[in-house]
């Protein structure tokens, strides 16, 4: 039941049904459009929703209340459902570098086997174990022996029995005839391990962890074996903290305004939800997952735990915490074995949280002699420079354009997003491909990558960004708020309506490459280095599937590097997380990595700006700087 | 209401009545008579109580089923009352060495201010702090920030904040202009200090301590004020497990056969009524108490945390844990602050347990370049030997006698006790000093010393402990059991009988010596070095307020050392867990001590035996090894 004064949005949050709100509910996007097929409701503002949409019966969901009982349809485009969410790692993708991989490949230095073998210590784990009785000659109390056993296994040197288990050690030990499983949790630097369960006999009891990439818009978790190291299912979903707003701002005003525990309840929620679908696929119970990491950004893991993020956005913008303790997840709300520990990546500040640090581990750059450069393009634009010797991180505000925010028909790499276009025939006409092969509901990042390229090599958009040769092309027309483009025509489209592009959305696209080209200028201007020494680029974040990198740089948004030295890791966030769920290794890399990092701030002085502006151009002011661009 | 099947010793314990109950309630001791008044009792056996006793009225509460309202009168000598319980330290004894006092003269190379000052860090403690406000140049985050101030006041490496404190942390530092008072707990050799509370501003609120000493009879607590270090009272009481049976022996089998809950829920009882008594005292509450360090022998250590103490007792003697990890007091049961820690002592092995390391701590040997011999005298007669290069322990197994075991009227160091005893006249009279100047109901252990001792000068007896001159004195007498001495005569007497020791009471005594001598000479020996080597002697224990260290040596008891070599310690254990709560350098060294402790076991070998028997004569076989024994 919906009462008169909820809104639409609100109900349908609570009905699991999610759409998106990327303003917070608050009538300015008027991307939560749902159309009332019967019944009545109050519409309190229409918002952006055209008059034809009005008179077919659309309301924006967060303005509308209903007046009786409702029949609502949610459009495609509104909907934000779990299918569309794009998961970290697609079967089969192969090839794409992962920790592990990277690692022996020659990356790193290291020789960590993760996910198996004795060398690797999962946050949490069983042992089976034999101890040497004891006799006249070795009187060893019960837990020195075990101790000692223990970490003859293991090298673990700093070891802590919970009360539990002293209380029942002796009579396990000898009722087992000194043949035991230990359960092992915590550990790395300085950190105990804590023995908190100990077995009679060798069970075979299967225990599991989970790794989670809390992003703003989606969540995504993986199930994971703690004894094979095996990936035993993934889900990703919307974060019900859309319900609250599209962007971390506004996300940290809400939380600041008293909805710190509703933003809370939200995203543990969320988690809770996928660790029920990912157990009862795997028919497990939730009581076997035993240890949790999670990665997101700074106001991610800040809310997930209940930490006020208010400060992340008020100057100076210090966050309540970059390294978070490892807690009990039972603490943070989560509903799995109550002794389960949960760990957040550490983060460098307000704009580079734990989804960075998690990214840096895996391209395995901390380690690496080859300069490298890491870029994970979302509304922030996180930028990592460096190699085994140092590493400078920068957040450079390349706003959601690549996100699809701003952009009216722009989306997530979701079901029905166009993610590649060809411009051909001078402009006459478009090429394109959707994610799922869908009718094309929006276009997401490495679809506008690829159509500003094209528009550039077609010649309807000049350096600037401007719509140089109205009239020239069918596709070429004024629309309602200017020149447009249409890349779609209403027939094909999965809408119902023309797909188009206006010029201020491409000048809104070059903001955001000239913001991500600018802050890498900054960091090798910093460091005194040029774009030649880069050895290679690694490029993280849900923009796209694969984005076009010769597109990319002939825009100029990415750096003029050989294309070969490119590469992909897909969602390095997750697997920073899953890497250092299985590996107490990772998690001390990672220590090394955040004391190893520094954070380059853009906003001091005027080399940002002067940057950004000479890369508002196609593919920059300077063309030296892009030799190999074709236009 | 008592019910028939419930015997009256129960009875008692539930109201608060405590008995001796020497054999756990087997109807063994007889200790536990008490003087029906009123009422019909059913008893089920008469024990060792004389006709005459039976005749009054008088019966085994262990053995005695209430049969209708009963009136009972509890005896001066059955009963343990708390006024009786000698505290570790007396008001203004003054002079005996305690761990401060003795470092500072010399004898420990340690510079640490314990009690007061930045550099004793207490397991729980508070810390005004002022902040300085991050701006465009100090970004760093709330935590690093607090982090770095708590470091800088105190040189704590390694801080971990609970997960409540982050979450008001950017709330707490700004509403209070950045002056807070944190609370911090635990630490110590590679384990966190807890950041587990802030408030804002410079909070006056007080916060104690509690150091306590788990005795198997008495338990003795402490509480400290944890700002100043300052004593602000100390309480003693029996150990309600005393209704369980007298000694770790008979709890160790209670334990085992199902009343190990019952032993913990006792001694946990025992403490929350002295927390209630000192915090009722100082007007505080028990929720004021923060932190806790308790020093008991391994099976007192077993039973207060729940832990089976079985195999203790069986071959080959191995405790479930000497190394006890910090916990949550409130784990355990304690009913103080919620998240106040509890520390427990480390011992060695099952029969030099952690109120022996207190007491190795507190003398300061370990650290000394003299060679101690420290020795504390109980059932178990534990003794170490070492310097700051090595540390060497041993349990001789001296059994009770000292502590009034198996003596008929043998009693600890309590109200009306014998506790000086000058036999003079050849043995026609005996001058003697009761502790509290009251009549005589007993003797305890210096007593016991004195009079064996005197009774030898007197000729009374020869080095073998034989009475030799029956019927030469008035005194000597044939008692029921074989030859006896009266000490006092009934009319003196507060039990209206004559207080007498046997011939049999007297080689007790001497097997008792002499297994605490053995182990002297077995340390010695197995380290190659004989008495002259010795710099000091330090005794511990509660078997006599002072023992008489001239008649201790000619009996035999103690080695032939210059007697202003010895000194008393008083309750080292107790005041080894005050060391430990008030310094984390404190529990440092226990850790130091431990490693560097070795366990020599008497039981290996024929040489204690050899020992042993040599050590049975006043004051030895051979009278070479006691040259300035006086006869």
């Amino acid at each position: 039941m919906v009462g008169e004064d909820e809104s639409l949005i609100n109900a349908m949050f609570k009905a699991n049904i999610p759409v998106i709100a990327s303003c917070g509910g608050e009538g300015v996007c008027s991307r939560c459009k749902v159309l009332v097929k019967e019944g009545r409701v109050k519409s309190l503002s229409t918002g952006k929703l055209t008059l034809e949409e009005q008179k077919q019966g659309y309301v924006l969901a967060c303005r509308s209340f209903p007046q009786s009982h409702l029949v609502v349809e949610v459009p495609e485009e509104t909907r934000l459902s779990e299918h569309q969410v794009a998961l970290g790692e697609s079967d089969g993708s192969g090839g794409r570098p992962v920790y592990g991989d990277m690692r022996k490949n020659g990356i790193s230095p290291g020789d960590t086997d993760l996910g198996t073998g004795s060398s690797a210590f999962p946050l949490f784990r069983k042992l089976q174990l034999v101890l040497p009785e004891p006799d006249l000659n070795d009187r060893e109390d019960d837990l020195g022996r075990l101790i000692r056993v223990i970490r003859k296994e293991t090298g673990i040197k700093n070891l802590q029995p919970s009360l539990d288990v002293l209380r029942t050690l002796p009579q396990v030990l000898r009722q087992s005839g000194w043949k035991v499983t230990v359960s092992l949790a915590g550990g790395g630097e300085c950190q105990a391990v804590e023995i908190i369960e100990i077995e009679p006999g060798h069970t075979a009891g299967q225990y599991y962890g989970l790794a989670v990439d809390i992003g703003t818009t989606t969540v995504v978790a993986q199930l994971i074996d703690l004894e094979s190291g095996r990936t035993m299912g993934m889900k990703g979903t919307y974060n019900r903290q859309a319900a609250f707003g599209d962007d971390v701002i506004s996300r940290i005003i809400c939380a600041s305004e008293g909805g710190l525990q509703g933003l809370q309840k939200a995203v543990v929620d969320t988690i809770n939800g996928l660790v029920e679908e990912l157990t009862m696929e795997q028919k497990i119970e939730p009581t076997d997952i035993r240890a949790v990491v999670c990665a997101g950004n700074t106001t991610m893991t800040h809310l997930f735990l209940g930490i006020d993020p208010t400060y992340i956005r008020l100057e100076p913008y210090t966050p309540a915490a970059n390294n978070i303790p490892t807690v009990r997840a039972e603490h943070a709300g989560l509903k799995i074995h109550p002794q389960a520990l949960l760990r957040c990546l550490p983060g460098i500040g307000s704009y580079v949280g734990g989804d960075i640090t998690a990214g840096v581990l895996v391209t395995g750059m901390a380690f690496s002699d080859k300069l490298t450069l890491f870029i994970d393009v979302g509304t922030n634009g996180e930028i990592v420079l460096g190699n085994q010797e140092w590493l400078m991180s920068c957040a450079c505000s390349a706003g959601p354009a690549f996100e699809g925010g701003g952009i009216r028909y722009g989306m997530r790499a979701m079901q029905g997003a166009i993610e590649h276009v060809k411009v051909t025939c001078g402009g006459a006409d478009v090429e394109y491909k959707t994610i799922g092969g869908a009718a094309p509901v929006g276009i997401c990042g490495s679809g506008l990558i690829e159509c500003v390229a094209g528009l550039y090599r077609a010649g309807i958009i000049d350096r600037r960004g401007n719509f140089v040769n109205a009239g020239s092309a069918p596709r070429l027309r004024e629309g309602a708020e200017g020149m447009e483009f249409v890349l779609c025509w209403s027939g094909e489209s999965g809408r119902q309506e023309d797909i188009t592009i206006s010029e201020a959305e491409v000048k809104n696209l070059l903001r955001s490459k000239a913001a991500i080209y600018a802050g890498i200028r900054c960091m090798l201007q910093a460091v005194g280095l040029t774009v030649e020494a880069i050895e290679q680029v690694i490029i993280a974040g849900g923009f796209g599937r694969y984005i076009n990198v010769r597109d990319a740089i002939d825009i100029g948004m990415l750096p003029d590097v050989p294309v070969e030295k490119y590469s992909f890791i897909g969602n390095s966030s997750l697997k920073g997380a899953r890497a250092v769920l299985l590996s107490e290794r990772a998690w001390e890399e990672i220590g090394e990595i955040i004391r190893k990092m520094t954070y380059l701030e853009l906003s001091a002085g005027s080399a940002f700006m002067d940057e950004f502006v000479s890369a508002l151009f196609i593919p920059h002011t300077d063309l030296n700087l892009f030799p190999s661009a074709q236009s």
